[in-house]
């Protein structure tokens, strides 16, 4: 199949571009390199089923000729400290840069897919959230750039197949983790890790006991392939259900490095959810899908690369 | 002062040009006629005050030239058959449509004022709804292209706020009625008001006993004129809390008009909120505001106007 992939030098860009092509299939990646890093596109410069265009997917989505068979729609800054020193450009791309990807693939006849989040559950209510679950998002605070976009792309992706009729995939995407991370992204195990490689105190906010669930990436990319291979359009959750408190995160970091790590506190972010946790009995009755990769297993492997220095070159922004 | 109004062919933008001209402002009206109506632009076009651009806003907001000292953006298909009859362009004029006025006011140092709706809620677990409850919205349900429309459009304000110092206003309006109303748009008090003038039966869905509140649109105009006085940027809420169910509403028209009325029932539509009542104390504590129309004066003056044939010329779109 032919593909067109819009964010495709993020991080889960970068790994579902890296599978698509071992798959046979050809990838056509669009980044402005926003929060993108130009290494990932270096990644595959050679491989012949891979070409590239640069371009603000918020501006207008160059058409690249030929067949697409799907466009699928990753674009976005994804992490607290990207998405706020780029609020406006993460609701544009949230909003006219799915509408571009929709209509691109309207025109192509191609099937759309939408990298939704759990922040479409905000500081959720009920735990762990199924997708059927509405979610609790403060729709004008700090966050709102990010989690109101992404409910916008999401209501518009749904609008588009409900209206026009073009064939589409919406999954939320809960925390993941692994190689290529930027280590600038201010999510905790890039945070925990390269503090911890740096020989630095590990920084934990609050009292540490706000739990997440980590997802390896390959963990991820697996569900994003079987939900492809699914006529399916109702929003789907990828994600690891199994919690750790950012303590628990600490123990089993200083068991993979084997030594011991100091930590330091710092107050909670404004409106960081306590708890989010995946409901996936969706997407395992849909895609007999489950999350493989233990944290322990998965963090050696982030460990190991970010050790080889498999890091992503300089950043186009530097994040403040 | 000098304002640009989006929706001024709207019902809420036609009664809002009248009392901006009658305060002695200019107005610079603008509208597409999806949902606006031609007759209420006709309404003012002897105004020396007032000018009109026609234009989808969504497509791009033409800069009148000049000073302008408000962008005020009140463009939107508001009820539920207009908006599931046009999703995606309900959908833009939150997004596109929102962030041209965003610009357009930037470019010109003037003020925004974004007309949000208590739509915003969705179907709302919180009785009466402060400003701070971030409400039940699905996000991509049959009703989401209008709701989340607007959760992004409030989203945005605040963000050209908060990043560019744009000085913006936010108000939610509950259900708002009086004369120029569409006949056709489907909301409870002109679907009633229409078909008692027919001697129709009164359609009442599900049981009847799900409320709602009914601000008479002179109301809202005082409480927009407010809000443009007042320095402050988070959203205030501008309805009627006096609550009544459907039934209730059947028993007042039957007493304002003296005259039997029958009724039928069909089922409750999709999502329809069972209660929705705002809480005003921040509009009443920020503004001195409160509503000063009773149902019973405000529906009066609404059949009158109905009955003189004070009515909408026919639609650009007429609705199924």
């Amino acid at each position: 199949m032919r593909i067109l992939l819009t964010g495709s030098a993020g991080f889960v860009g970068s790994h579902l571009t890296e599978r698509l092509l071992a798959d046979g299939h050809e990838v056509v990646g669009v980044d402005n390199y926003i929060s993108g890093q130009r290494g990932n596109t270096a990644l595959f410069a050679e491989h012949p089923g891979f070409s590239f265009i640069e371009a603000d997917v918020s501006h207008g989505l160059p058409d690249p000729g030929g067949r697409l068979d799907w466009v699928m729609h990753f674009a976005s800054p994804a992490s607290p400290p990207h998405y706020q020193q780029f609020p406006v450009e993460t609701l544009m791309v949230g909003a006219q840069g799915t509408q571009n990807g929709l209509e691109l693939a309207r025109a192509h006849g191609a099937k759309f897919f939408m990298a939704s989040t759990s922040e479409v559950y905000g500081d959720p209510h009920v735990h762990p959230q199924p997708e059927s679950y509405w979610g609790h998002v403060n729709p004008n605070g700090l966050r709102s750039c990010y989690d109101e976009a992404k409910r916008y792309a999401e209501a518009i992706t749904m609008a588009y197949h409900r209206h026009y009729g073009v064939d589409t995939r919406i999954i939320r995407i809960f925390n993941t983790y692994g190689p290529r991370m930027r280590p600038d992204d201010g999510r905790v195990i890039t945070n925990f890790v390269h503090q911890a490689l740096r020989g630095e105190p590990l920084t934990v906010y609050g009292d540490g006991q706000q739990t997440r669930s980590f997802q390896y990436v390959d963990d991820l990319v697996e569900g994003i392939v079987r939900v492809m291979g699914v006529q399916d359009h109702d929003p789907v959750n990828l994600g690891n259900p199994v919690e750790f408190t950012m303590l628990d995160l600490v123990d089993v970091l200083r068991e993979v490095l084997d030594q011991p790590l100091a930590t330091r506190t710092e107050p909670m972010p404004h409106d960081d959810p306590r708890q989010r946790k995946p409901d996936i009995s969706r997407a395992k009755a849909l895609l007999g899908w489950e999350p493989l990769v233990p944290l322990r297993d998965g963090l050696r492997r982030t460990i190991d690369a970010a050790r080889r220095g498999e890091r992503p070159t300089e950043a186009e922004h530097s994040l403040a």
